[in-house]
C-alpha cells in the first residue's frame, strides 16, 4: 500500500542519512546485483532494415525520380504538420496548466493573505488540498486507463528509438491519457515536470499522423503504402520526439540532436534536416500563439518554449559585471562533481523505490497506485504549506539602481510578480514561499534572476525538502516529467553556493549563473545526457557563451555519476527489463565471436513447405523471423524424380547461386548487346568457348558436386529421437530469412499451389497487400485451418528477404554489434565460408547482460 | 596566362548578361556533360573499418578494461590539445592580418585623406598596389610550394572525412603554406576568407598533433600502437575540422555538426561528445586570448569567433521593434530563391573558370599561377580604389535616439569606429569607401548594424563587383575561403532588399535582420550546407530566435540551387574527379543489384602462397586489396600428398569451416567443464553419440564433398591462353581479404616458411611491427628481390581480415550503399550463396556516375 512506499522511500532516506552518498550508493549497487532484473525475451526489435522482396521489387520498378520526389514532397509535408501539431499541443498543456494553477494560487493565496489566526490557516491547507488532490485523482484515474502513460515517457522513447518495440507506447489512447494526465498533475502541484511528457506525445504526434490519416479517414488516404512500415514509422518518431524537446524547451537544434543521441546510431542528412525542420515547426508554432495570447502581439516570436529560463545580463551600465569568468570555472567543476553525487544519490533512492514499488504496489488492485498518488499529492501539499507558512525569511527587495532603463524596470518586474509576501512588510517577501508557493517555472525564474537574496537556512531547507520529496514522486502512477524539478532542485543548490561566495567570501559573480549551472550539474547527475543536453541548456538561456561552462559541468557531473550508477532513464529501463543495445560494446567484449554469442538452435523453412509444416512450425515456436534454407544432399537427381516438393527446393537452390563463371556469361550476352564494340571483344572468345547450353549443363553440375552421408530426409519428416548429432545439425545452405508475420498473411490470403500444379501458379501477393494489416499483423492462432488444405505447398520465396546482412562466425563481437546496431536490423544469420548457416543473432544475443554472461563463460572455459 | 581566364571570365560573363541565370545554368550544365570530368581511380579509401587479424588479436587479449579507460583518457587529452592549437592557430592569422590591415588602411587612408588633387590619389593607389601585391606575391609563392595548400582547403576535406585519401592535405608543409599563406592573402585585399583555411589547419592539427607527438620527439611516444590508423587519424580530422569551424565563427556546435554532416555516416557517440569538447576549447581558447589581448579583460569571454556578427537588437526604449515578424518570413522567401538563384549563377561562372584554369594555365609553368594571383590583386585593388574614390556617396549618420543609454552609445560607436568619411563632411559618411575601404569583417558589420542607410545605387554596384571579383579569384592559386565573401555579397543584397522595403515602401522592418538573411541567402546558394550552416549562423549571431527564418532562408536557397547545379565544394570535388560517396543513392539506382556493379575480374592469392606468385602479382596489378581465397577441387585427398603447399591450403579451408554439427560439438564440450549440471545434461546424449575422432572424420568427409571438373591447378601456374571460360572463372572459396601494404610488410620484413618446414615455423609478426610505416608504407618496387627465395611460402591467414563484412550477390544497391558508406569501407567483397567469392565492390562502383552508367546499361539490356 502507499505507507509501504512510504516506509521503503523512509528506509533508504534512514541510509541516505548516515552515509555518504558514495558508501550508500556503492552498497546500493552491490547488494542490488542478486535481484538484477534481466532483459525480457518478449520485447522484439523493430524492422528497421528495409526488406527487399519481390512484392517490394514491383514497387520499386514502378518507381521513378518524379515518383520519388512526390513522396519525399509528401514527408516534408507530413513532418511540418507533426512539428506544428506538437506545438500546438504543447500550448493547449501550457494554457491549461497555467489556467489551473492561476486559479489555484491566486484562490488560496488570497485567502492566506487575508488571514491572521491559524484556524483561517488550516481553511486555506483544505482549499488546496481539495484542488490537489482532485487534480492528482483525475491524472491517475488517467494512467489506470492506459498504464504505459505513467512517468516521464522518456525511457519508453529511448526504447523506441533504439530499436525496441514496446506495446501500446505511439497509441492515441496513450496520448490522450498523457497529455491529460500530465496537465492535471503539474495543476495538482506535484514536483513533476510537462517536459517529458511533451517529448513523449510529439512522438506519438509523429507516429500517429502519417498512419491516421490513412485510417480514420479512408477519403483523404495517400497512395503510398510506404509509410506502412516500421522504418518510416520510426523516422516519423524521431521528428515527433525532436518536436517535444523544442516545444518543451525552445530548443530546435537541442531536440534533433536528442533524436539523434537516442535513436538515429545512422546520420541520415536527410532524415536530419526534415527532424530539424519538424523541431523549427513545433517551436515557432509554440512561440508564435504564445506570443499572441500572453503579450497579444500576433506575429511576433518572444517567447520560445514551455520552459523559459530568461534572459541572463548584466545591468547595462555595469562595466565590470561579466556573466562568467574563467576563475568561476573551477567552481563549476566542483559543482558538476557535486551534482554527480547527488544524482547519483537520486537514482539510487529511486531505483530502490521503484523496485520497492514492483513487488510491493505493482502486484495489487490497481486502485492502491491511486491511493498512493493521492497520499503523495497530500504530503507535498502539506510540506509546500507548512514550509512557506513557517519557515521562509522575510528578505529586502533589491531597489532598483539609479542608471537603470525603464526596459530594465520592466524586466525585473517580472521577476517580481512572483514573488509572495505572505505575513511580510512592504519592500520584503517571503522567500520561502517565493519558491514552493509558486509554479515551479516561476521557482526557476526567481532563483536565476531575483536579485535580491534568498537566506542560505531557506535555500537548504527546500533543496532538502524538495530532493526527496521529488525522488519520491518520480514513479508514481502519474504522468511525471524529471526536468523541472531536477533544475529547480539543482538552482537551489546552485543559488546557495552563489550565496557563499558571494556574501560570506565576497566575490564578484553572477548569482545567476551559479544557480544556472547548478541546475546543470543536478540535471546532468541525474539524466546523465551529454551533447543533447548541453545543446538543450544552451538554447533556453539563449546565451551561447554559456556552453563551455555547461558543457563542463555536464562532464563532470556525468562522469562523477557514472562511477555510482547509470542515468535514471536507463535505471527504468533496465527495471523494464528493455533490451537497449548501448552505444557500442566495451572493449573486452571483443574476445568474443559470433560464434560466441549466436543462437545456434535454428528453426527453419524450406523454400517450397508444405503448409501442415508451416503452421506447425508457427504454432510450436516463438521466432519472429525463420532462415529459409536448403539442405546439402548427395543424391539430389533422385529426389528430384521422385517429390515434386523436394525437386522444386533443389532447383530453387540451385537457381539462386549465382557464380562468377555463370555471371561472366550474363555480362558477355548482355555486352553483345551493347553499342561499344570495344567491349564486345572482350567476350566474344570466350563464349564461343563455351556456348549456353553446355554452360548451363557446368552450372548444374557444380551444384550438384555436393553430397551428405546423411539419411534422406523429406521436409515433411519430423526429427525423431535417435538422430545422430551430425542428422539434427546438418548442413544447410542460407538463401534468406522470412518473418512471422509474411508467413502468417501468406497464409490467410492462401498463397499456396497443389502438387500437381507448378509453382508459377501460386497467387500473387503485392506490397500493399502484404502490408495492409500493419502495424497488427494476425496471430496464427486466428488462423481458421478448416480453410486450408494442409498438403498444399507455400512457394515463400517471392516474399522473404532474400539478402539481409550477413557474418561470418568468426566476426569479432564490436563488429557484429555495430552493424547490428547501426543498420538497425533484427535477425542477424551468422554463416560459415560454404554458405551454410550456423546460427542466428538477434537484439537479446548483444544485450550487456548477455554479453557479460558469455564473456564469463568464455574465460571459464579458457 | 592569366588574361586568359580573364577573358574567360568575360565571356561568362557575358552570357550572364544577355541571358537569365536559369537559362545559363541550364546551358551550362547541358554543354558541360561532354566534357563532364569522371572521377578518377587513383584516389583510395581510407582504411575506416577495423580489420581484426591476429596481430591484432594480440593487442586485444591483452587489453582489460583498465588499459582501455586509460586509452580513453589520452584520447580526451589530445582532443582537448588539438582544440587549444587550433584556437592559438586562429589567434595568430586573426592577430597577423588585423596588424597588417590596420598598418595598410591607416597608411593609405591617411594618404587619401589629406589628398586633394589627382596626382595625390595616384599616389595613395600606388601605395596600396604596392602593399596588396606584396602580400599576395608571398601567400601565392607560399602555394607553388605546396599546391594543395590553394584555396579554401573545404572540399579536400569533405573528402577525407567522406572516406578519400588525398595526398598531402593533412601535411605538416601544408600546414604551414595555408596558414601563413590565407594570412597574407587576407592581408592583401583579395576577395578571400580565412574561414576556410581555419578549417583546414584545425584538420590538419588533429591529423598531426597525435601523430606527432609519436614521431619527432620520440621521448614522449606513447605506448598506444593505437593512433597509427587511418580509423583513429579520420575521427581526429572531425575533431580538429570542428575546432576550425569553432575558431572560425565561434559557433562550437555548428562545428560538430559540420564535422559530422560532412564525415561520420555513423553516429558515434563518443566521438561527437570528444568533438563538442574539441570545439568547445578552441573557441574558449580563442575567446580567452582575444578578449584579453583586444580588450585587456583577461578571464572574461567577449570575442568568440574571428568572425563576428555583432548583437541584433533592438534599442531598449522602442516597444514596437521587432528583429522579425511573421509577414517578413516571406521576403524572406524570395531571398532566399534570389540566393539560390544567384548562387548557382556564381557556381556555374566559377566552374567554368576553373576549367577554363585547368586546360589553361595548369599545365604550364608555375611562375604563371603567381602572375595571375598578381594580375587579380592588382585588378581588385584598382577597382576598390577607384570605387571608393568616384562612386560613394555622402550619407548622414543617424543621430543618436534621445533614450538611448550610455551602453548602447558604444555599440554604435564600435559600428561608427570603421566609417570612412573620405571626401565627405562631418557628420556623413562615404558609403562606397565604408564597404570597399575596410576589411571584409568590418563591412559585413556595417550591412549588419549600421543605423543609418546605404544608398541603393552603392549597394547595388557594391554587389555586382563584389560578385564577380569574388567569383573570379576562388580558384587562382592563393590560400582563399569562401564564406567572407559570400557573406559580404549576400548582406548587401539583403540591405538592398530592405533599403527598398524600409523607405520606399515604407515598412517596419529591421535592416539587420534583412541584411542577415540576404547573407544566408546567398552563402546558403553558394555552398548548400544544411544543418551545420543554420547552427553556425545561429550561433554566429548569439541570437536563437534567428533560427526559422535562417533556416527557412537556406532550405530554398538549397532547393532553387539545386535545380541547376550543385554546391560550390562538389564542384571543386567533382573537378578533382574525387570519388565522393553522396548521402544516400537515388530510389531508382534500386533496379541495380550488387552483381550488377561489382568488379567481377578477381586478383587473389591462396592462403599459402609462393613469394614469387606474391612478388609478380604485386608488381602487376595495381589493387590495394586482395581476396583469400581456395579453389573448390574434387581430388583434395590426392593433392594433400603430393604438394605441401596445396595441402596447406586445403587444411587450411578444412579448419576455417565452422559448421553448425562443430559448434554444437564444441558447446556441449565446453559445457561439460562449466558449472551448471542443468546445461551439462542437455549434450551428454548427443557426445556420447558422437565420438570426438568419429566427429573430426565426419567434418573431414563433409568438407571434402566438392568435387570439380576442372583441371588441376597449382597455385604456382599461370593462367593460359587455352582455359575455358571456366577454367577462367572457377569456384573460390572466400576466407578474407589482405591488404597490399601489408602483403609488402610481410615480404619485406621476411615473413615465411620453407618447403619442408611447418607453416607453424614461419616468424611472427606483432601489431606494432605491422604498423611501424604507418602512413607510408613501403612500395613492392622498393622491395630487393636479392634477399628474397622465390620458393619460399608466405602463410597470409594470420594477417588477412578474416571476416570482413560481405554481401550476396542479389543485394540491392542501397544496402549495399548504406552498408559501405555508414561501416567506412574500403573493399566489400560479393559472396555467393555457397561462400564463393563472385565479385568485389569498392568505393569506384559506387560513384554516382558509374551507377548512371550502370542504370543505362541495365535499362538497354532489359
Amino acid at each position: 500500500m502507499a505507507c509501504c512506499s512510504c516506509l521503503c522511500c523512509r528506509c533508504c532516506c534512514r541510509e541516505g542519512e548516515t552515509r555518504t552518498p558514495e558508501e550508500l550508493t556503492i552498497l546500493g549497487e552491490t547488494r542490488d546485483e542478486d535481484d538484477e532484473i534481466l532483459p525480457r525475451k518478449d520485447y522484439e526489435s523493430l524492422d528497421y532494415d528495409c526488406c527487399i522482396n519481390e512484392p517490394y521489387v514491383e514497387v520499386l520498378e514502378g518507381m521513378d525520380n518524379k515518383k520519388a520526389k512526390k513522396y519525399e514532397a509528401v514527408k516534408w509535408l507530413l513532418v511540418f504538420a507533426i512539428g506544428i501539431s506538437t506545438g500546438l499541443v504543447g500550448l493547449l498543456v501550457d494554457f491549461f496548466v497555467r489556467l489551473f494553477s492561476q486559479l489555484k494560487f491566486s484562490l488560496v493565496g488570497k485567502s492566506v493573505e487575508e488571514c491572521d489566526d491559524n484556524v483561517c490557516l488550516a481553511v486555506s491547507l483544505l482549499q488546496l488540498l481539495a484542488f490537489n488532490m482532485t487534480f492528482v485523482f483525475i491524472a491517475s484515474v488517467l494512467v489506470l486507463i492506459e498504464p504505459v502513460a505513467a512517468g516521464s515517457g522518456i525511457p519508453e522513447i529511448k526504447s523506441y528509438l533504439n530499436g525496441v518495440k514496446i506495446p501500446g507506447i505511439v497509441r492515441l489512447r496513450t496520448f490522450v491519457c498523457k497529455v491529460i494526465g500530465v496537465l492535471f498533475a503539474v495543476a495538482g502541484g506535484l514536483f513533476v515536470g510537462k517536459e517529458g511528457p511533451m517529448i513523449h506525445s510529439g512522438a506519438i504526434v509523429g507516429a500517429g499522423l502519417p498512419q491516421f490519416q490513412s485510417i480514420t479517414f479512408k477519403k483523404i488516404r495517400f497512395h503510398f503504402p510506404y509509410f506502412r512500415s516500421d522504418r518510416d514509422k520510426r523516422d516519423f518518431v524521431s521528428a515527433g520526439a525532436a518536436a517535444g524537446v523544442a516545444a518543451a524547451f525552445g530548443a530546435p537544434i537541442g531536440g534533433t540532436l536528442f533524436s539523434l543521441e537516442e535513436g538515429s546510431s545512422f546520420w541520415n542528412q536527410a532524415l536530419t534536416w526534415k527532424v530539424l525542420f519538424c523541431s523549427m515547426s513545433a517551436t515557432f508554432t509554440l512561440n508564435f500563439f504564445r506570443s499572441g495570447i500572453n503579450y497579444n502581439k500576433w506575429g511576433s516570436f518572444q517567447l520560445p518554449g514551455l520552459l523559459n529560463f530568461g534572459e541572463f545580463k548584466c545591468t547595462d551600465g555595469d562595466k565590470n559585471c561579466h556573466l562568467w569568468t574563467a576563475v568561476d570555472l573551477a567552481f563549476f567543476v566542483l559543482m558538476g562533481i557535486a551534482g554527480g553525487l547527488l544524482g547519483a544519490l537520486f537514482n539510487c533512492i529511486n531505483k530502490r523505490l521503484a523496485k520497492c514499488r514492483m513487488r510491493n504496489i505493482h502486484p495489487k488492485a490497481k486502485g492502491i497506485r491511486v491511493l498512493e498518488s493521492l497520499f503523495v499529492s497530500m504530503v507535498t501539499t502539506v510540506v509546500i504549506f507548512v514550509a512557506s507558512m513557517t519557515l521562509g525569511k522575510c528578505r529586502d527587495l533589491s531597489t532598483p539602481t539609479s542608471n537603470t532603463t525603464l526596459s530594465l524596470m520592466s524586466a525585473s518586474d517580472e521577476v517580481n510578480s512572483t514573488i509572495r509576501q505572505f505575513f511580510c512588510e512592504n519592500k520584503t517577501y517571503n522567500d520561502m514561499a517565493t519558491l514552493f508557493f509558486n509554479p515551479q517555472e516561476a521557482a526557476i525564474y526567481q532563483l536565476f534572476h531575483q536579485d535580491a537574496s534568498f537566506s542560505p537556512v531557506t535555500l537548504s531547507i527546500f533543496f532538502v525538502l524538495y530532493f526527496f520529496l521529488a525522488c519520491w514522486t518520480y514513479g508514481v502512477s502519474v504522468p511525471s516529467g524529471l526536468f523541472v524539478p531536477s533544475l529547480l532542485c539543482g538552482a537551489s543548490m546552485g543559488r546557495l553556493v552563489a550565496n557563499v561566495l558571494k556574501i560570506n567570501i565576497g566575490m564578484d559573480i553572477y548569482s545567476g549563473t551559479f544557480a544556472l549551472i547548478g541546475a546543470a550539474a543536478f540535471l546532468g547527475g541525474v539524466v546523465r545526457m551529454t551533447i543533447s543536453l548541453t545543446v538543450i541548456l544552451i538554447e533556453s538561456t539563449n546565451e551561447i557563451t554559456y556552453g563551455l561552462p555547461i558543457m563542463i559541468t555536464l562532464m563532470v557531473a556525468k562522469w562523477t555519476g557514472d562511477l555510482f550508477n547509470k542515468g535514471i532513464y536507463d535505471i527504468h529501463i533496465m527495471l523494464k527489463g528493455v533490451p537497449l543495445l548501448e552505444w557500442e560494446t566495451e572493449v573486452e567484449m571483443d574476445k568474443l565471436t559470433a560464434s560466441d554469442i549466436m543462437e545456434p538452435n535454428l528453426t527453419y523453412v524450406y523454400p517450397h513447405t508444405r503448409i501442415q509444416s508451416l503452421v506447425s512450425i508457427l504454432r510450436t515456436t516463438v521466432y519472429h523471423a525463420f532462415p529459409v534454407v536448403t539442405e546439402n544432399r548427395d543424391n539430389e537427381r533422385e529426389f528430384m524424380k521422385g517429390n515434386i516438393l523436394i525437386s522444386n527446393n533443389i532447383r530453387f537452390k540451385k537457381t539462386s547461386v549465382l557464380t562468377r563463371a555463370g555471371e561472366q556469361r550474363r555480362r558477355c550476352q548482355s555486352m553483345k548487346s551493347y553499342p561499344s564494340s570495344e567491349l564486345r571483344n572482350v567476350c566474344d572468345e570466350q563464349v564461343g568457348v563455351v556456348p549456353a547450353e553446355e554452360g548451363q549443363d557446368l552450372l548444374q553440375q557444380m551444384l550438384e558436386r555436393r553430397h551428405t552421408p546423411y539419411p534422406n530426409l523429406y521436409p515433411d519428416q519430423s526429427p525423431s529421437e535417435d538422430w545422430t548429432m551430425e542428422e539434427r545439425f546438418r548442413p544447410l545452405t542460407f538463401h534468406g530469412l522470412i518473418l512471422r508475420s509474411h508467413l502468417v498473411t501468406l497464409l490467410i490470403r492462401g498463397v499456396c499451389y497443389s502438387e500437381n500444379q507448378s509453382s508459377a501458379s501460386q497467387p500473387r501477393l503485392s506490397y500493399a497487400e502484404m502490408t495492409e494489416d500493419y502495424p497488427r499483423y494476425p496471430d496464427i492462432h486466428d488462423l481458421d485451418l478448416a480453410l486450408l488444405n494442409p498438403r498444399m505447398i507455400v512457394d515463400v520465396t517471392p516474399y522473404m528477404n532474400p539478402c539481409p546482412y550477413t557474418v561470418s562466425p568468426n566476426t569479432r563481437v564490436s563488429q557484429v554489434f555495430n552493424l547490428f546496431r547501426t543498420m538497425g536490423l533484427r535477425h542477424l544469420p551468422v554463416v560459415n565460408a560454404v554458405g551454410e548457416i550456423v546460427g542466428i543473432i538477434t537484439r537479446h544475443n548483444l544485450t550487456h547482460e548477455f554479453l557479460v554472461s558469455k564473456l564469463r563463460q568464455h574465460y571459464i572455459t579458457i
